[in-house]
């Protein structure tokens, strides 16, 4: 079985190090907060003090991290000096990041891993923390069709689908197409069904209807943002995450940073991005992403 | 079998008579183009010169028109000297209007007929000339119970799916619902394939994916607008209509007039509606509505 | 000098006929609240019990109602089983509708008014309340040469600015794109400022820096949205109006339907128009227009 | 008089250092396009063959660069193996540039002067090729009180206008506030216009009635986007540019990612980045930016 050094002990990555370690993996574990990285020995990971120290002996590293920023930083070390994961690991090994990031920052770090002769994948996650829990999350990965087997074999201890991009840093872009989509599906469903609301008509009929006709989509499907429509659905329970605002902010804010380098108008999506600017501005970006249906609903 | 007046044969209530009569009905027609009256003469329909004889005898009518003003002026006669439908027909004639017009109109004409003791429930359609071909047309009906019960009698032989979305104008609310939807869907489509081929994906691979994820929606599975990733969609067929850009247009603009009288705020569905406008501008509305990843495409 | 029948006696209307007054005009006054009417006695107003017996004797009718249904109403009576002004004035009345409507209801009226031989010109005014009380209201005028002329006469005695737009109906068209414009530059303005300010820039400073370079315009200049930067602006006396939310909302509203008729697209101010519905369904439709900063202002 | 060094000679910096030279400042200048340079001794410019060499003597440097990532180049020399201007200045050199960038890295080479004991000020200038030609250009300055009167003494000979906007970076922030709102101007002014043509109203007469009303703006003051209606405009010279369409999608560009960075919504500036986006796209990035009333003109 595999040795994996495994960086970012948050909502997603300490679930996933969890299933890891069920699977039969050895797991070594690094957090800045070192309390994070401490809370999983009790499950068997070995805990590691440092960037250096979590790769001794590592045959695949998987990091977690926030941004862009980070990811540069840990494995170029742009703010370290220069002692980045880069630098630090066996030849060989292999390099998963299972951030949200820019596509840029990924294409980087995979060139310059590619320099030294290492594999590298970005292969961002959706399906939230209940989906790391339960070891049901879906993988967008980019990078070489070896890069991609090899992923594989990791990541199905922790992830349902995994899905094959393209070349590096097209996990990213997919990732971030299709969260722009569902910001869209999302801004959509809350207007479509406040319109019929304000003119009279119940929500669970017109949702039935549409879910049944041409308006089907996603969050109408599994994620109903009007309470009491769907019992299951964060709507109905004060909209208690699942995915947050401030997450579909961000994810959206990828996509209008992608359209910005690539010069494309994306005028639904970035309407969508000001929805939930205003939106979270009101004290809300902790709450579920389907919490805009209250931005909306007015009278 | 019932006996029903059908007044508007166009692309759809043409195919429509057609089912109607193969499903054993007996159908006296009128359009004001008395052509597309005539030529159904040899399926079996009885051809009338005037609403008067259209409706000599009948239990039922079906009426489709373009917009709201001709369902006023048939039903109330407005623009015909008072002589309008809801006092020609004889007592106890069902009336169902197919047409897709703003609610306000239906409501009108359902007090009318109420009024009158007449039944009247708004039936709008959708599936498009397809649908009506194959009679698996979908319906939407505002009205009473009774009325929707009356009205499944007779749309069974025309269509698959048959909605009661409340009393009389919610029909047309409801598609209107659906119908801003499915621009949303459309447009956020069309944006997020365009994004992802200006960063470098492959729209089919990126299609699959997000067919599989939280972005999956009714444009993505039944009708991808990018060319090429779907045989049967019209975009492999040079957008050849479906549902044709001008009725896209003319939808989301009933939705518009909607939340101008309801105050409602619908910034996707005014967006979307606007580039349908740019879109249809250009020459392309008489090409399928899925050609708005035409306007997108642009490198 | 001129016999005036005055109908519409809110805001606008009760200062405008004291400005008739106090010019030397004989001013005939009727409204469907008769104590608005009856206030004016004071004043020398002759005050009508209903519409016929205010154009007895009247050379000129200047109507000031809410919307387009009210003024169909009065001059064609639809509401009234017919009897609308057309049918109650003695011939060579010059009639003027300051109301602020649809085109289409002024092009029906004037073409009903030419129908009878009586000249009818739209002339729908800004300035708001103040403007109305010093008597230096801007009027927008539609209709013949001849009927600009007749108008001037009339409204010189309430109004600084008297505008010549084109044809019947194009003097509300103009006002229209004129507020449309307005609501545009308001938001616009609104956002500048806020995005200086969420980035560290002092607004005063940022607006005289707008001022004199290209961002410079109307809301910039005499209506700064930001409290505290221009003492005599609504924003620095709480908001109070000036121009209300509601009455932007209704003119943004006017400009889409216009839209709509003319397939045309209008993605700014659609946009414009769904701030201000988002703004006024929080509470705030009373206060003036530019309160659209606090939606913005989210800190 | 002052020895200036003057780094990037495009369209805006080569009449700058003419219009220095006439000063009477001795300016030596540098530009990667070594024919750049060479053009300017004619002029009296001393050419300079690279950073080094540019700087020898001079008591001010004068930068004019494409984008930030070319100012931190420049100065920082993180692309140069780190010898940057900051390593190569004489202490005491005074440092200008007036490149349009972001603000963060306008700041992080501000921040960076001062740990070496230089004054660095951001001042991005507006009034085009024409403003540069005649001296006339505005220049929005960020940085000390101290740099501001610095900044003075240089830059008055060849502006009109200098403001002072705050500290490091808030010339940059500053102007893309301003340009922010020129873009919403520019496309609220076609759409108003637009929306009149399609209802029948004359673009002139239309823009004399805004021009005196609550829709002055800038735009429609010195640079009406519709042909013929003034003369002077670029619309009326085949939208010769003026200010290219590519310039204003960079400047709403530079406003997005200022809004993505403070997490603030910018629905009307991110609309009018989307209208450019799909103009430029369509072959008009090189025209005058005005020409997106040809984008709305669709019939």
């Amino acid at each position: 079985m595999k040795t994996i050094a495994f960086i970012g002990l948050g909502n997603m990555g300490t679930p996933m190090v969890k299933n890891l370690l069920t699977a039969g993996c050895t797991v070594q574990v690094f957090d800045i907060n070192a309390q994070a990285a401490q809370a999983l020995a009790v499950d068997g990971a070995v805990v590691a003090a440092n960037l250096d120290e979590v790769v001794q002996g590592a045959d695949t590293v998987i990091t977690m991290l926030p941004a862009g920023e980070h990811v540069r930083a840990v494995y170029l070390g742009d703010h370290h000096g220069g002692v980045g994961l880069l630098n630090l690991v066996a030849a060989d090994t292999f390099l998963i990041d299972s951030s949200t990031i820019d596509p840029d920052s990924a294409r980087l770090v995979a060139a310059e891993a590619d320099k030294k002769g290492l594999t590298f994948v970005d292969a961002p996650v959706s399906g939230g923390v209940a989906g790391a829990q339960a070891g049901t999350l879906t993988f967008i990965v980019g990078g070489s069709d070896q890069g991609f087997q090899q992923a594989q074999q990791v990541l199905k201890h922790v992830g349902k689908n995994i899905f094959h991009a393209g070349k590096a840093g097209d996990g990213q872009m997919a990732k971030i197409c299709n969260n722009l989509m569902l910001g869209i599906l999302m801004a959509g469903t809350c207007e479509a069904l406040n319109l019929g609301i304000d003119n009279g008509l119940d929500p669970k009929v017109l949702s039935d209807i549409m879910l049944q006709s041409s308006g089907r989509n996603w969050a109408l499907e599994l994620y109903n943002p009007c309470p009491q429509v769907m019992p299951t659905a964060p709507a109905s329970n004060q909209y208690q995450p699942g995915f947050m605002g401030k997450l579909m902010l961000k994810d959206l804010g990828l996509g209008a940073d992608a359209a910005l380098k690539s010069d494309s108008a994306i005028p639904m999506g970035s309407l969508a991005r000001n929805l939930y600017a205003f939106h979270n501005a009101r004290g809300h970006e902790a709450l579920d992403f389907s919490s805009l249906f209250e931005f909306y609903k007015s009278k």
